[in-house]
């Protein structure tokens, strides 16, 4: 056992997995996008879904991040409660939560997505305070947005906000979460000139009405590769903030660039089949996954943690082969197995930045100081 | 809109994804598990890593159980606060924190998990009350544990147990957690079969030493399906207390015995595609997920709510077909997507209950009152 429980190293009092963040890289990770949208001559609105935390956003701020967007109403309440005044819920509004969106609507600039006429009349019919409506345009990802050849209902929502009291309409919004499923950086220029050219056709029929409409796209794959957003005010990207192993397999990331490691005790160890297993679970990692080029699936990569919490690549990856709720092994090598007792610490990269955040309800600083995040489904 | 914001009935003030609980079929499971372990003469210690809630605990409470099994030193302190006082932390212990169970040692009968002799001297060194041994065999699993070829070993161990001044060697403990690869009832059993024959002979290589030696094993594929348990003095099943869509899959329960579904609000719906996108995502639910005989992916099945709060089956399974942070998508047909509009609620019953409710932190239940649960990762 090699365990220093008297020793005040920021290592030592790491006793449980312990998401660490190395505040370093995330603001290296946060200037270099928000100088590639100043380049693009777009404005950078980041999505606050990775790292869901008012400390993190105040780094933002320090870079003159003045607009955010958000996953839910609840965490655009959060971040109100931080000064944060002009948020964007990023996703079809949740009619139910109308009582929520009638606070929000009187304290801060809110807008809202919206895909359908019969959810503008909803909030018309509902509403006392203005807000500001984004419609949200499939760009081919298929998830939510109207498809690009629905003009129609696009000028039925466009001309019910033109006559309503509440309603103001403030522009296109579109996520070409596909990108995610690219696997070089080619693949994903390639989903970003189909997406944008789609976008840009929408954006010219409604410019010369609106000019001041805003058009907001943009995913971390595209908003990392890409030096140009036609037709684009703005950029919404979130991951980029900590990065994760499934920006570097699709090619929008090095692998030193992420943010974030999982600090894990070791609990077993096995020579007869060269595994580790840590504390570190389902629980703390979320279950997201790939697949290698072997044909095995990843949940993660185990770099080595160093006295000062930062940490070091392998040589050669060394992967994490499953997840239970707790636990999580690791396939070593005969080296690593005599290197690593029962007791010690290894750092494991995330596969999935955002899932793994969301578990874990908040960081550590390399300080060794808390990092606080929001947490929406307290009862 | 069919929003009745108005009306009392529990739906009407679900404005979020919420995990629904129907205590009337989480005590059956209970009742039905409890009766099981009497049958077969072996003690009842549920494991409580599933519901993490003291609430539900006192429901096992009463019925009698009156020992658990937990997955994290962290959930022993919870429990050990609401009169559990003997608590097995069924996971290799996690040597980092031996400030936490020399706490518990003082305070409850507690069963620590182990498998080598360098936890066992790093213990004795490190403790000043007394605390349980239970050394843990792999029954073919591979995740941990001895094998029960290692036999020197576990003298070693044993041996070192008896002169030591804090620890008392308790038992043997397994978990066939392979059982989870099945895909039938047979399956179930032959792994049951494999790892109890097993078991078997370890637990006859000790008994005469040790009369009084617990022999703990049991998952709930096999707990849910066999009815004898040679060489075991207690079973330890977690998950049958809600049950969930990988257990009906495997062949342990049906899916009118799942007790826990996610009220979602439907946010937007695709008669283009079919599909219905819900508030409710791998933030919810984790990202567990199983491959349907089709070869497609399910991350959970459609359920009609009612009035209550109770959940209908649909006759044909309608599938939830991909899951971002916030987003589900459903698979539905033209009647269903004529039947649901956005800003109602639909029901989606979880792969796998024990990480759903550990990214949900809390249920609701049918009478309109949450049910708290511990909440290990605050800050």
């Amino acid at each position: 056992m090699q365990l220093k429980t008297n020793n005040a190293m920021l290592l030592d009092k790491i006793d449980k997995p312990t998401l660490l963040l190395d505040k370093n890289k995330c603001l290296t990770n946060i200037r270099s996008m928000v100088q590639r949208a100043a380049s693009a001559g777009v404005h950078l609105r980041p999505h606050f879904k990775t790292h869901q935390s008012k400390e993190i956003g105040r780094w933002f701020r320090g870079f003159g991040v003045d607009r955010i967007a958000v996953s839910s109403l609840r965490m655009a309440a959060y971040f109100a409660s931080d000064q944060w005044t002009d948020i964007t819920v990023a996703v079809p509004v949740n009619l139910r939560e109308i009582g929520l969106i009638r606070e929000l609507a009187g304290k801060i600039r809110l807008q809202l997505t919206a895909e359908s006429l019969a959810s503008l009349q909803f909030l018309e019919k509902n509403l006392n305070e203005p807000v500001e409506i984004m419609i949200e345009i499939d760009p081919g990802y298929h998830r939510t947005g109207l498809e690009s050849h629905q003009t129609d209902t696009l000028d039925a929502m466009i001309g019910f906000m033109e006559t309503s009291s509440f309603l103001r309409f403030k522009g296109l919004l579109s996520h070409a979460g596909h990108s995610y499923h690219a696997n070089s950086p080619a693949a994903i220029m390639d989903i970003h000139h189909q997406s944008t050219d789609l976008f840009q056709q929408l954006v010219d029929r409604y410019q010369h009405r609106f000019p001041d409409m805003t058009a907001s796209l943009g995913d971390t794959p595209t908003c990392s590769t890409a030096h140009h957003f036609p037709g684009a005010t703005e950029i919404r990207p979130g991951n980029f903030v900590f990065y994760d192993l499934t920006q570097h397999h699709i090619g929008s990331c090095s692998k030193s660039q992420i943010a974030v490691a999982m600090a894990c005790p070791v609990i077993a160890s096995y020579s007869s089949r060269n595994q580790i297993v840590v504390y570190g679970g389902g629980v703390h990692f979320s279950k997201d996954r790939y697949t290698l080029p072997d044909g095995k699936t990843s949940f993660g990569e185990m770099v080595f943690l160093q006295a000062d919490g930062t940490w070091q690549l392998p040589d050669t990856p060394i992967q994490v082969v499953s997840l239970s709720q707790e636990h999580g092994v690791i396939q070593a090598d005969a080296q690593l197995l005599q290197q690593l007792q029962v007791g010690d610490l290894v750092g494991i990269l995330p596969i999935h930045s955002c899932m793994t955040a969301d578990c874990m309800k908040g960081y550590l600083g390399l300080d060794g100081q808390p990092i606080e995040m929001c947490k929406i489904y307290e009862w």
